[in-house]
């Protein structure tokens, strides 16, 4: 298969794992009070593309893994994820996700906080089903072990936004806490569904999922500021509008001009921005390879997802994973 | 011994398990990033009785549990309890807990939140590690279920402020989750680790805990508005001052006089309500013998977790139990 032939091929499936997790978690999260669980609903059913309990499914079908344990499994990963979304939209006072007003706008703060503390505990429940359902070992630590370290990620995220000179490899470990341990445990889930007990398989899985998570992270960044705002849905030059810290904003401030510099803090935080400004900073960083470099940046981490497959035998799935790298460091939203 | 000795005895016993509770709280929650670490230890450190890893020690010692998994069982019970404090008191905006102000006001609400995500992920750290230390099962799955259920009881306890004419009956299931779920789980848990298989016995600690629970709140509730502030550290009526939906107030609701009703709405939300009214309401609400009516609801809570460990033979634990919920309802502060 050509590129474009696989690429569609993987969004196919992707989409279809999305719309059996989607399922799931309509019916998981189905309680009483009903003002709760339908707060808890609101998220997770504004859509997303569930890469996260895709990998898992792969990751654990790959190894031969029962059906129905590893789809809760998948389930509690997704769950996870969409707590954090909650519980960081709140911390960082975002209005707006998925094009749609965020829980604590909708449902204020306080019940907001429960919602995600509710879908935090339905993770829980899910993979604890699973791992008893599977007779596995090590599934609830596994993302117990994502849920701490996406914690520390997301106080390294707040923490550095008052502090000047993040390095990349700063920048980095905090990607890799926050976006990467989430990936990571992913991964690993499917594989302890699976019954592996193979350390150096189980690293590797690890080191797919880690990697694969940084890769996705960095073109997110990239996007954020060299996107096609028809394809990203964001408006040009979006992330430095906000005055986000991202690895191209980060990579800007060692390498871009001292007069990008000044045009960049010049529009930092105004919604109310030049396009004409904004278009000459995104050129200015392409003067300066900017663009290049930041891509480098996630295609070395796609490289290291990719290599880290090739411990596993040749298979359907795991083509399907090693092109889930490819679009995830190239994709255009 | 007579009540005063085994109460001597209880509190002896209460204080040399929270002394070891401390210990391992202290240790468990060491981490970086410093800063996230420290905001997480920041509550627990602030002191607190540890009734519920006291039910949890006792409960699986009496049942011949594994001490070190119990310990971390009974850690778990009460970090997942200091998680429910941390993220209450962002929702109910209290600025002070246990005499100090709350982690909100200390860290702003940002990092209060992901304090409690922390101390919620290091609960299952620790009886997920405990259940596999031990072989128990279900384990996780207890506290799981006490997360959603003190989750819903939480929403409950926020929509019943906005409403009129809630029952009793309605407090009573509110408050059977929010503060009977954990209690419950905190009885089972121990249980479980000890290896316990037999579901009557297993219902028999739920029952135990659950009710345990309940008359622990309701004299909670009591003590809001008929306790002795140099006992309570809280001024007279402190809850009638603070508006706040109890035991004794739906009580009031129901049984005062007009008159004590109208100077109940007078004084709510007032902190700096006349002590002469305060006083005048207490006095209202004996007259209507609402003091001796919540004592009777207490006791009759006490009763059935006191009947439910008759399906236990007598041992020291035992009599412990059941000396704490005779302290619970009936303490003065």
């Amino acid at each position: 298969m050509n590129s474009a032939q696989s690429n569609a091929h993987l969004l196919d499936a992707i989409k279809s794992e999305a719309e059996k997790i989607n399922g799931l978690i309509s019916s998981f999260l189905e309680g009483r009070p009903e003002g709760l669980y339908s707060s808890a609903r609101y998220l997770p059913s504004l859509g997303g593309k569930r890469l996260r309990p895709f990998v898992t499914v792969m990751c654990g079908r790959m190894l031969g893994a029962p059906e129905e344990p590893l789809y809760l499994s998948a389930l509690g990963v997704e769950l996870l994820h969409n707590f954090t979304l909650v519980h960081d939209d709140i911390m960082d006072h975002d209005d707006y996700r998925r094009g749609h007003p965020t829980v604590h706008k909708v449902y204020g703060e306080a019940i907001a906080i429960l919602a995600g503390d509710l879908l935090f505990a339905k993770a829980f429940e899910a993979v604890s089903v699973a791992e008893k359902m599977s007779g596995a070992r090590g599934v609830v630590q596994k993302l117990v072990d994502a849920a701490i370290r996406v914690d520390e990620g997301q106080f390294l995220d707040i923490s550095f936004e008052n502090r000047e000179n993040i390095s990349i490899d700063q920048y980095l470990e905090m990607i890799g806490l926050k976006t990467g341990a989430l990936f990571e445990a992913a991964a690993v889930i499917g594989g302890l569904i699976a019954g592996l007990k193979d350390q150096q398989q189980i690293s590797a899985l690890a080191e797919y999922g880690k990697n694969l998570g940084l890769s996705f992270q960095i073109r997110d960044d990239y996007l954020g500021v060299f996107g096609d705002p028809s394809k990203t849905g964001k408006p040009v030059g979006s992330d430095i509008r906000r005055g986000k810290r991202t690895a191209v904003t980060i990579l800007a401030s060692q390498l871009a001009s001292k007069e990008t510099l000044e045009l960049m803090k010049s529009v930092s935080g105004k919604e109310s921005a030049e396009q004409a400004v904004l278009t000459q900073i995104v050129s200015g960083l392409k003067q300066r390879k900017i663009d290049q470099k930041s891509m480098e940046l996630a295609s070395s981490f796609a490289s290291r997802a990719i290599e880290a497959l090739t411990r596993f035998p040749e298979s359907h799935e795991k083509r399907l994973l090693v092109d889930l790298v490819n679009y995830s460091w190239q994709r255009d939203s």
